[in-house]
C-alpha cells in the first residue's frame, strides 16, 4: 500500500468490483490480490463464474458504477479506497475494511484519533445525561466521536460533538437517512465538520441485518468503544464485539442490576471491559495506544504484478465473526452474514474438478495448508476451488487462514 | 489450638488480659505465647510495666472481669474465646482475631459460612432494593449474612434474612444498642436465630473509631463482603479493605457514574472487586471456596509451656492496616488505630537497657530478623525490649515481622 491516490479508472473499477453479485470485503481483497487489480478481477470475473457453474453472477457494469458515482456526486458524496491518503488508518487496520467507504462531509475529522459512543436507543435520562456529557469531554480533549445515528445515545453523542467533530456511520446508502427524523441533525453534522460514512450503494434501504455490519465500522474506526447503556442481546453489544475482535478498547458503563438496560454493560465489564465513569477512564486507556498508531494493514495491492499473490492470501488471517471470541458475551445468533446473506442465496454447482476438494471439506474450519496437504494439489489450485467456491456462497473463512463449507441451498 | 473449652478460669483471665489498659488482640496474642498463657502474661504484666517506665498500667481486676460477666450472663451474652469449638472458623483465620467475643442469640448461625452485605446509611431506593433480594437470596442459598445494624443497607440486609439466619456485629457494647431505633431489630435478629457479636465490654458507648475497628469482624466472619451503594471514602468501603487484607473475596454492586452513591462501588470493580449484578456472581465464586474451608490460623497457645514461645513469635505476620493493600482504593486517613487509640495516649519513659534498641528503631519499619542482626542483642532480649515499647504504645507492627518506633507523645 503505497498510500497513492487510485485513477478516476481504477476508482470506477473499486466500485463496479465491491458492487458486484457475491463480492463482500473479504472476496474483494481475495480477488484483488489473486488477479493484481480490480481491473484484472473484473475480467476473470466472468470465466470464474462459469467454471464455478454460476454463468449468470451480476457483475456491476460501468455505466451501472458511473451512475452511482454521479448520484453521490449530487449529495457532494465522495468514494475513498483503502490504502489512499483519507482513508481512515484504524478502519484500514480492520480485517473487513470496506474497499471503498462513501464520505460525505469533511474529511479532516476522520483523520482524528476517534472514540465510538454507542448505546440504547430507550436509553434512561442518566444514561442520555452521561453520554452527553462523556461525549463533550472527548471532543473537548480532542477525540472525534463516532456513532451509529441512531435514536437515543447515538443522537445524543453527536449532538454533544457537532462543534467539536462527529462522524456518523449509515447502515444504508447515503440518500437513505434512517431514521428519518435524524435528517436534520445530519446536516448539522456536516455543517459543523462532521462527516457521515457508509459503505453501502447509494439507494440502498437498510435492512435489519445490515445495522450489525454497519456497526463493524463504528469500532473499526475507532480506538475504542464506549457502551453507554445496552440491554442484553442489543446492537451495542456487537458494536464491542467488534471492537474486540478489531483488538480495539471496550469500555462500559455500568448501572444499577435492577436496570435491564444496564445488564449488558454490566456484563461487559464481568467479561473484562474497562469500566467507565469518568472521561479519564477512556483517556488514559487510550492515549499511550494513540501514541503508538493504528496498527498497519496493507491488505490490498491495486497494480501490482500477480506474482506475489500466493504470499499475500497466505497473509490473510480472517475471523471466525460468527465465533464469540474469548471473554466475550455472545449475542444470540449469527449477526454479520457477509456476501451469503446480502445478496440472493444461488444455486450451486460446483464443476467435477472440486470435488474431491468438497469431499475434503466440512462444515468445520480446516487450516488452508491442512487441506493441501490432504488434498495433494498444488496449492493454487486449492486456492481457485475455494475462491470458486466462495463466489457461489459455499466457503465461510475463519481465523487462522482456515475454511468450512456451508451447505448447499435446497434446489 | 486444640479445639477444646476454656476453663471458667481461664476464660475470667482471658476476660481481665483483653480488658486491661494497652491490650488489644495483637498485644493478647504477643502476652499469651510469651508468658504460655492469659494468666502467666496477667501475672507477668505488672513486672513488664514496670521495666518499660509504666507502674501505673491498668489491670483489669478478677472483680472487674467477674462483673462485667455477670452483667453479660444477665442479657444472655456469652463469651467465645479464639480456639474453642464455637470461635467461628473464618474470624480465627484473620490477624487481628479478637481473643474473646461476646455472643447473644444462636451460635448455630454463626457456624454457617457467612457474606457480608454493607453499604451506604442513606441508601437509594434501588440499593435497598438490591440489598433486600440478594441478601434474602444468600440466605436461601443457606449462607448467613452479617453487617453491622446500621440504617440504611445494614438494615435491609438483616431485615431480610430474619428467617434465614443473620449476624449483627456492634461497635460497642451488648448493652448500647446503636442505633437505637434498630433495638427491636436486635430482638428480632435473636429471637428468630440470628447472633449478634460484639468484642467491646458490656457498658461501652461505640464512638467513631469502634466503626472500622468493628468492620474487621464484619469481614472476618465472611468468605465474602458485598459492598452494595459505597460513596468514596465512607465505611463499607473500609469494610472493603479489611476484606482484601483478610484475604476474603471482595463484590461491589455497579451503580450509574450520576449517583455519588455508587462511586465507591465503582471504584472497587475498577480495582478488581467482582461485579455483583445478581447471586450467582456471589455464589459461584464463594463455592469452591467454601467447599476448601477457612484457612486455620493457632496463634494462641493457652497452656503450652514458653518453650515454643520464640517459633510462634516468629509464626506472627503483622499486616500494616493504615498502608493500602495493593489494588485497593485508599480510604483517606487511618481508620484502625488499635490500643494506643483505643485507651489514652500514656507517657513513654523506657527503661536504660532498651535505647540502643530505641535508636536502631525509626518511622521506617524493618524486619525483627534485621533488629536482632543489627542490635548483636539476643533474640529474647530484642522480643522483651519491643513487647515493652508495645505496651507503652511506642511500637507499630507491620507485614512480614517488621516493627516501626511511633513518636513519643508530648511531655
Amino acid at each position: 500500500m503505497n498510500g497513492a491516490r487510485l485513477t478516476d479508472d481504477q476508482r470506477l473499477d473499486w466500485l463496479r468490483l465491491i458492487r458486484s453479485e457475491n463480492v463482500g470485503p473479504r472476496t474483494f481483497r481475495t480477488l484483488v490480490n489473486r488477479y493484481g487489480g480490480a481491473s484484472g478481477a473484473l475480467e476473470a470475473l466472468p470465466d470464474l463464474a462459469r467454471k464455478s457453474g454460476r454463468p449468470s453472477l451480476k457483475v456491476t457494469t460501468r455505466a451501472e458504477a458511473e451512475r452511482e458515482m454521479a448520484l453521490a456526486a449530487r449529495l457532494g458524496v465522495r468514494f475513498v479506497a483503502m490504502g489512499e491518503p483519507d482513508y481512515p488508518k484504524t478502519l484500514q487496520a480492520i480485517d473487513t475494511a470496506p474497499p471503498l467507504i462513501a464520505v460525505r462531509g469533511s474529511g479532516e475529522v476522520l483523520a482524528r484519533p476517534s472514540v465510538a459512543i454507542v448505546g440504547s436507543r430507550n436509553a434512561s435520562a442518566a444514561g442520555l445525561t452521561f453520554a452527553e456529557r462523556l461525549s463533550r469531554q472527548l471532543g473537548e480533549a480532542g477525540y472525534a466521536v463516532v456513532s451509529g445515528l441512531a435514536r437515543g445515545i447515538d443522537t445524543r453523542a453527536h449532538k454533544a460533538t457537532l462543534d467539536t467533530g462527529t462522524v456518523a456511520v449509515m447502515a444504508g446508502g447515503h440518500d437513505r437517512i434512517y431514521p428519518a427524523e435524524n435528517e436534520a441533525l445530519l446536516l448539522a453534522i456536516i455543517e459543523q465538520g462532521g462527516a457521515i460514512v457508509s459503505e453501502m450503494p447509494m439507494g440502498w434501504e437498510p435492512r435489519g441485518r445490515d445495522f450489525p455490519r454497519r456497526n463493524r465500522i463504528v469500532s473499526g474506526l475507532s480506538y475504542g468503544v464506549v457502551v453507554v447503556e445496552a440491554a442484553r442481546r442489543s446492537g451495542s453489544l456487537i458494536t464491542a464485539r467488534f471492537a474486540l475482535e478489531q483488538g480495539r478498547e471496550v469500555f462500559a458503563v455500568p448501572g444499577s442490576p435492577l436496570d435491564p438496560r444496564a445488564e449488558g454493560t454490566n456484563d461487559l465489564i464481568r467479561d473484562g471491559a474497562t469500566l467507565c465513569a469518568s472521561v479519564e477512564h477512556v483517556t488514559s486507556v487510550l492515549e499511550p495506544l494513540i501514541a503508538a498508531g493504528p496498527r498497519t494493514d496493507d491488505g490490498i495491492e491495486e497494480g501490482r504484478p500477480g506474482e506475489e499473490t500466493e504470499e499475500l492470501w497466505d497473509e490473510l488471517d480472517l475471523p471466525d465473526i460468527a465465533r464469540p471470541p474469548v471473554g466475550l458475551v455472545k449475542p444470540e445468533g449469527g449477526f454479520f452474514e457477509e456476501e451469503a446473506e446480502s445478496h440472493p442465496v444461488i444455486e450451486s454447482r460446483p464443476v467435477a474438478g472440486d470435488r474431491a476438494l468438497i469431499a475434503l471439506l466440512g462444515p468445520s474450519p480446516i487450516a488452508v495448508d491442512d487441506l493441501v496437504r490432504q488434498s495433494g494439489l498444488p496449492i493454487r489450485v486449492v486456492q481457485t476451488a475455494l475462491l470458486e467456491l466462495e463466489l457461489v456462497g459455499r466457503l465461510e473463512r475463519h481465523g487462522g487462514n482456515a475454511v468450512s463449507l456451508l451447505p448447499a441451498p435446497e434446489a
